[in-house]
């Protein structure tokens, strides 16, 4: 396993958590082996496309055989950094703020959200998914005391910024963004952004342009 | 504005709502024009990218004078198909479900949500920010009788192909869907996918590899 290049490509590690919940299910429905063909069938990218991104990372494929579901589930696992559990707080207990609570609760052990944040009276103190929703204003002490991997920012647009200071400050490793704005000042770390209206834009750019699909 | 070219990038137009998100911030501080380097520090593309991708869709950009902030915005939302109302269903009226019910009814006019549905009796009758959670058995006689437009899917797993395919049947023109599967058959209908799992993934990849960030 040490063929690892130095630099993937940010298109490559896009497709490597799809490869990882397709080899879940097949895991889950008890296949032990798949060749590059039937994973292609499985997730629309070509066959060649497949053995071209899962080389990247060491040849496990071996012909005539296949991929072993388990083995390439487990590397891909340890490339996404799985294996060590992620702590979480999610500032913004809103509907969106419940509701990634309660996909990170139902989604695997390995992710864990320890405390809600929110600036309203009337939420403070609510409990979601066994969660206590706590007052923002007292975020940089409790990360203080709690190592905290993620923030997740469900905020609305105008407190996205603020609430972005007070994680960095906090020392998160990574936010997870659903607010609509580019954050700014996070120097290396990492944001992954969910912008839901440049997603349903481009879902209405592609009804009007059907061709282009 | 003529000198739009048959074929536009995916990667343009993945681009596009996010110029205009940018380009409404700016009408609503009041600003009437920007040249493409100002452009380039809010949105962080660069100017020349961005030259490039508006010349895609003819040559609103004076020399120097820029861009005229309103008519570019005018622009990329003809582009987008925005100017006429979108009308939406939600399948799945858990917390995700009334999450983006939520933001679609504090999101722009053009997008309407007309009805939840879900299959669980404790919630069907119950009314969140002004629709009604209905019977997904009667998910197609309700498509039938009511024009719509864009299919939500905030089911589970295991759901979402089954209420895709009602989708389908309805006749939607376009699929929103956030259940961790790729949905099948479906044709020419456009999908777009918010994968929270594969996005989380793709965070934590970045958190352990911080010189690819």
């Amino acid at each position: 396993m040490s063929k690892q290049k130095d630099k993937i490509s940010t298109a490559v590690i896009r497709r490597l958590p799809r490869y990882l919940r397709t080899l879940e299910d097949l895991e889950n429905a008890g296949t032990e082996r798949i060749s590059s063909g039937e994973l292609s069938d499985l997730i629309g990218y070509t066959a060649s496309q497949i053995r071209q991104d899962l080389n990247h990372f060491g040849g496990f494929g071996q012909q005539g055989y296949g991929y072993n579901v388990g083995d390439l589930k487990s590397e891909i696992e340890r490339i996404l950094g799985m294996g060590r559990t992620y702590n979480m707080i999610i500032v913004g207990a809103g509907r969106l703020g419940q509701a990634i609570n309660s996909f990170i609760a139902s989604y695997k052990s390995d992710f864990r959200v320890t405390a809600l944040f929110d600036i309203s009276e009337a939420v403070i103190g609510k409990v979601y998914s066994g969660v206590t929703v706590r007052d923002v204003a007292g975020i940089e002490q409790y990360l203080k005391e709690n190592k905290t991997d993620i923030g997740v920012l469900t905020v609305t647009k105008d407190q996205a910024q603020i609430a972005c200071n007070h994680l960095l400050a906090g020392g998160v490793e990574g936010i997870w963004n659903f607010a609509p704005v580019d954050l700014e000042n996070t120097g290396n770390t990492p944001v992954e952004n969910v912008h839901l209206s440049d997603n349903l834009h481009s879902l209405v750019y592609y009804i009007n342009h059907p061709q282009q699909n």
